[in-house]
């Protein structure tokens, strides 16, 4: 039995190896297209993976909130994207992260609120880089890159004195699955979207250095990424259950597991695992998921999945795993359990156990909260 | 505008007058049905909420966790139930916490749970008290009432000199819905199951004194709590849209909010708000729960719900309210969300905000992890 099974469950496995198998091959992949990665920490949230994933000690960085981007700058990391929109009330703490020295990048995609970074950015005689947020699939926000709004918008915050850096954008359906040509023309259509915003900006008089695509599935399709300036990607240093769906993946590169232990049997075989909802999250996967896998698929402590047993149930501290066979473990064995959402299963544990070569090496915090 | 609405989002948010009362009324309810109440305090997790819903400072109460045993135990409660079956490897945590003066009762339904504590026990000379999780309607855990094992279970016990304390239920599938009377049947359905199994143990020659029924429904439906000795039942200090659609409470009840920011405006009309599912959670609630309210109702700062406005997706940082009419409100407006699920967007923070007549009066932590 490894050393870790002696570790108190529910508890976050990290391999080592399979993580950094993970980043390599992204990396490469962008790499060999020409740009670079501005890996989303919002994924791992711990300064040491993170420094496995970006391209330097100070970055570039994505994060998707300010505590993050806290952490993070605590840690030495210099080139930050706040890549959620932002709003006044968040202001202050932005520019107290700019005064420390961090180039921090905001994110924002309509004249309202422009209009509050600019009164603030008055009120501080301050500037703000900002990304133009744009739309590439209808999927969450940003403004259409032929909508006449992203100019008038780049022009005002022009002349307010802040910093047009560029455009971002965010293939998020992608995370909806289908068939590897979907991802691909995916990838393709994020692209698109994100060079042409940015070549109307600079038909506009913008340099428009910035120009950010990125989700993990369309990282991964992607066959060209001519124009753009970074890709941003976060759970591809993990990878889980619904990368697996989408083809970006294999089982076997999936680097995190919650490790747990079989507290009862019911009368119809299904085993009780001491992993509920607080350990797994609720998530469920994107279309047809959760058929399949469940809130997870379980292995044994070598991480081989038992063929078929999947988590069917959860509650707050029970998981309810069942398979066309269930295996007869006894009561206080341990097992693992692949996560369907890595961002999200991670997001229910303040640390890591870091393994490497079945032994646990570190443990890794986790930044929390807003 | 009151004065929480700067605080920094997302942020959650407790009306102590809502919570006091559905407390009240729970308790008032369970006692003139003769009993007393061991709240669930999996779902507040904050030792002042728990001395408002216990029967007094030092309990009793039950615990998903030893975290949070040991956590209400530094607080003073010294009459806990750890209501999740018991492994082995969780036994020294509880040894520890018996010997500092907690009345800790454990649970099991197994008689290789059994064989573990006994061996365990043995090894440091300890009595623990057990009771024998018992299970009403196939929801989870438990040995049906009738099942044989039961009394041989008990026996195995008493002999190996451990205290067998009595039988403990929970009616799961309550969380299931339908209408007021299935509901009913299935409080009386837990209430007979379990007064069923203490009656075979005491025929086996068992005192059996502790005959725990409890579900946050059942709880509220119970007509009868006849042969009984204490309810457990978490969820209804704070009440939540799960609860409301069972008839357990009104919309009025619901003492837990997430306070959140317009982040944006689509063009479609929905609102981007800056509660993701770190902060909702992604409990979609009970069969159909999720078309009606999705991951949550928003409401204006007063808690007034907008007409048919409700969270229809969450991304890790980002919500999405869309309604029949979704009003244009602006960037950097605050609202408040009401959960799915309390316990499970109660879980995604580290505190509450204290409202008592719309002013912030305390901040109160949750303990964390396992």
């Amino acid at each position: 039995m490894p050393e870790f099974a002696a570790i108190s469950t529910p508890a976050l496995l990290l391999d080592e190896e399979r993580c950094r198998r993970n980043i390599a091959r992204l990396r490469d992949h962008v790499h060999a297209l020409g740009v670079g990665l501005r890996p989303h920490l919002k994924t791992c949230k711990n300064l040491e993976i993170a420094r496995w994933c970006m391209e330097s000690p100070t970055g570039p960085a994505t994060v998707s909130t300010l505590a993050e981007a806290e952490y993070f700058a605590a840690g030495g990391v210099r080139d930050i994207c706040y890549a959620v929109g932002i709003t006044p009330d968040k202001l202050p703490r932005a520019a107290a992260l700019r005064a420390g020295g961090v180039d921090l990048t905001l994110t924002l995609d309509s004249l309202e609120a422009a209009r509050g970074l600019i009164a603030f950015a008055r009120s501080r005689a301050l500037v703000f880089p900002v990304v133009l947020e744009t739309d590439c699939d209808g999927h969450r926000a940003g403004l259409a890159p032929d909508d006449p709004q992203l100019v008038i918008l780049a022009r005002m915050l022009r002349d307010a004195g802040q910093e047009v850096r560029g455009v971002l954008t965010h293939a998020g359906s992608a995370y909806d699955g289908g068939p590897p040509e979907r991802l691909q023309a995916l990838a393709e259509q994020e692209r698109a979207a994100a060079v042409r915003a940015a070549e109307i900006l600079r038909s506009a008089g913008f340099a428009c250095p910035v120009v950010s695509v990125g989700s993990t599935p369309t990282a991964h399709f992607a066959r060209s990424l001519e124009g753009t300036s970074e890709v941003r990607a976060g759970t591809h240093v993990f990878q889980d259950l619904v990368m697996r769906r989408l083809g970006v993946c294999a089982l076997e590169d999936i680097a995190l597991s919650v490790l747990a232990t079989v507290i009862g049997r019911r009368t119809d075989g299904g085993l009780l695992l001491d992993a509920g909802w607080t350990a797994l999250s609720r998530d469920r996967g994107g279309p047809g998921g959760f058929e399949e896998h469940g809130y997870g698929i379980v292995c044994d402590l070598d991480g081989r999945p038992y063929p078929g047993l999947c988590i069917r149930d959860t509650n707050q501290e029970h998981a309810l795993a069942r398979g066309p066979y269930t295996p007869p473990l006894p009561v206080g064995a341990k097992v693992r359990i692949l996560p369907v959402h890595a961002c999200a299963t991670a997001a229910c544990f303040d640390e890591y156990h870091l393994l490497r070569d079945g032994r646990v090496v570190a443990r890794l915090s986790r930044c929390r909260g807003w």
